[in-house]
């Protein structure tokens, strides 16, 4: 945990990731855009694993692989869920309960509902990333040192497979989730967790954005199907949430390419 | 968050995952023997699914899959990290500066301190589950709902990715991790953060141990070129702990089989 000396009054944030694509910074990015929060990046290409995985640079431990952000105080973390677990608080991006954990004087009560709200953020959170690793593994099933062209047969393979029993297990998931939740009211269930946007909300929005990218055909049957209505309904309500819109607006966010969502023509079908 | 009325008084740690396996429950179990924690196993496998899914019976939110731990609180909660991150704080497995995070009356600064050092060890614990996800991958690349012999000309080509280029990236780094770890004397480098046991050494011990079964010459060959000794020495450590050493010794621990960890002779090789 001890950041080496000229690392220590860095002061902001700074995002160690790849430049041009959204990738598992945008998860990140996402964040601190609905906070209003200011950050910087750092993506110079050929420098940032010698960097991120160097010890003399970003002091105990070294990442093994982005995105890492560095803190105000000149440590530095990885692991997307991790970083997205370690800010939630702060922004209250954990839950109205779960929120509360940095605050001083809770009763042992109020500090084991706090504790137990930011694991469920935290839950939904991974299960969103899921979600988004296997949309990954569609178009690299064997190996991601191999060009998708290599593995092109599995990849057909393991996209049937995605379309048809993944995408629908997830979605079903999270409409329940939806639909379930005691705070919110009925024709209204667009929060995952209380009636506030979580980090569970920004994660699951950008994956149905990812996923729209690139199963368009697919996406389109399930939204068509009706069957998770509140989760498109999320989708949307986050897409126009304050902060996101600003960010969607502004240019500054990357577009969809050659990254962890990708199109191809082949690997999509209703 | 609000469970059924039936469920407010249970008292008690209840991990609801398959039996016969040891699984991804395996990691929540390691962190119950190493704190000499007493908890009941909900193995019924026709009802696992149909449980943990409804919300009538494990409350808001319900969950995608097992493991699940229902909490003295009468609530629950899933996915293995966000489960870990839960626990490690009470059980000191956090770090000395993570698990402090419960403590009242921390000034700013503290508090700053080991929420960064708890992030830190969620951190390290979220990259070896990585590990344990790719070996799993190894055997399923194209579907997890498809036969391993269905599957194999695919499975042939990932091992030999993940036996070459996988394993010695994700051992490395944790020797690099391990080998700059600042709290710890060299020649002793068995301690991933500081120089306590966390969830993050734990989930490591099981993810070699679970390598080791499944890819034994691969793993023979990586110990004997001696790049990864304090990886290894981890390993033995842990094992010989105070709460591992019975637990192992009681023959409670499930034996790897048919899991998460196989071993197929055709997918390892030196």
């Amino acid at each position: 945990m001890s950041p080496p000396e000229k690392k220590a009054k860095t002061g902001g944030y700074k995002l160690y990731y790849w430049g041009g694509i959204p990738g598992r910074g945008e998860y990140i990015r996402l964040a601190f855009e609905y906070a209003g929060e200011s950050y910087s990046e750092m993506n110079a290409a050929n420098k940032l694993i010698p960097t991120i995985t160097n010890p003399a640079k970003v002091g105990f431990p070294p990442h093994f692989a982005p995105p890492v952000l560095e803190l105000p105080s000149g440590r530095f973390i990885s692991q997307t869920p991790a970083i997205l677990n370690y800010l939630a608080p702060r922004y209250k991006l954990a839950g109205e309960k779960g929120s509360r954990v940095l605050e001083k004087d809770l009763s042992d009560e109020e500090r084991e509902e706090a504790e137990e709200e930011r694991a469920i953020v935290n839950q939904l959170t991974l299960t969103a990333l899921d979600l988004c690793n296997e949309a990954h593994d569609v178009h690299h099933p064997i190996a991601s040192s191999k060009y998708y062209e290599d593995q092109k047969e599995a990849a057909l393979a393991r996209a049937e497979d995605f379309r048809k029993l993944r995408i629908p297990k997830f979605l079903k998931h999270f409409q329940s989730v939806l639909a379930s939740n005691p705070a919110t009211e009925a024709g209204t269930k667009t929060y995952l967790v209380g009636k506030q946007t979580t980090t569970a909300d920004l994660t699951l929005f950008h994956v149905v954005d990812g996923l729209l990218f690139a199963f368009p055909k697919r996406l389109g049957a399930l939204q068509k199907s009706g069957d998770y209505e509140d989760v498109f309904a999320l989708y949307e309500r986050v897409k126009s949430e304050k902060g996101i819109k600003e960010y969607i607006a502004s240019g500054r966010r990357q577009a969809f390419s050659m990254g962890l969502f990708r199109h191809y023509e082949e690997l999509d079908a209703e």
